[in-house]
């Protein structure tokens, strides 16, 4: 399917805020987004930027703007003590009605260009066990199950927790 | 026991880069590491930095310099889409002779200074399953495995992948 992939700017974050919602509803994850476009700008396009983001748009027609974004990917750089400058993939994300149409996977192509052009020399991300779907994606592509293989575990520590250590 | 943290500059890379060298001789992964401190340099002190890295030093006594660095805790901001501002702790060492004296709850407690003063919500970072020592120091401050709690995987993309993605 036709679409263009442009990075992010200032003025998307409306629309990135109301993909970031949908994401959260479709995992009934919604009352633990604290953020909102306001933290996205400030977050993402002030001085100092956490991330970025690309957009995948349906091309204009007729000298139309584009609609709302259909998909994502929001990521930002980070080190891995092995191999090196890495990209981190936080969130990726086609609107359910445009999946298995290439989107996705353009999406990645960029995130991989990306990378590479970044010196990176691997991207890394979560994945949840239950969804089949993308699991069969990242594999097309050839991802690595470091949880399966070399039996690695998220972890967070949280909000209170860091209050505790930090002595607050 | 007393120790002095302190922020890494270019300086201490050849210090960093052996202790990297001894975590990866400790998971048997020698082969593993494709980084050396000329990297180091330029990726976490050059015009872009991928990462910073706080010291542990022993104090220096009788107005010696501190010797090698008994620990250190490498990390890089990201982002969550759920909760925003976010420190990716990469890795944490203590050098393995001077383990459980409260090395790296030292260096914990200032990276969770330094998350917060960041405006970071939370840190995030991996373990492996069978380092019970490192998943009983974390659980003790509150830390949450949410490959155990929510079915997380951690997932890789490697560089052959990114080529071919890219269509390099």
């Amino acid at each position: 399917m036709g679409c263009v992939i442009r990075e992010a700017t200032v003025e998307d974050c409306e629309q990135i805020m109301s993909l970031i919602q949908e994401i959260a509803a479709y995992h009934h994850l919604e009352h633990d987004v604290t953020i909102n476009s306001e933290v996205l700008k400030a977050d993402g396009f002030g001085a100092n930027s956490f991330f970025k983001c690309l957009l995948a748009e349906q091309p204009a027609e007729n000298g139309n703007k584009p609609g709302r974004p259909i998909g994502y990917a929001l990521y930002y750089f980070g080190y891995s003590v092995n191999h090196g400058r890495m990209l981190y993939l936080e969130n990726l994300y086609v609107v359910p009605e445009l999946r298995s149409k290439g989107i996705g996977m353009k999406l990645m192509k960029k995130v991989a260009e990306v990378a590479l052009a970044a010196g990176c020399k691997e991207i890394k991300f979560v994945t949840v066990e239950w969804n089949q779907g993308a699991k069969d994606f990242y594999d097309r592509m050839g991802a690595h199950d470091t949880t399966e293989s070399m039996q690695w575990h998220c972890m967070e520590l949280g909000w209170d927790s860091l209050q505790r250590l930090a002595g607050n």
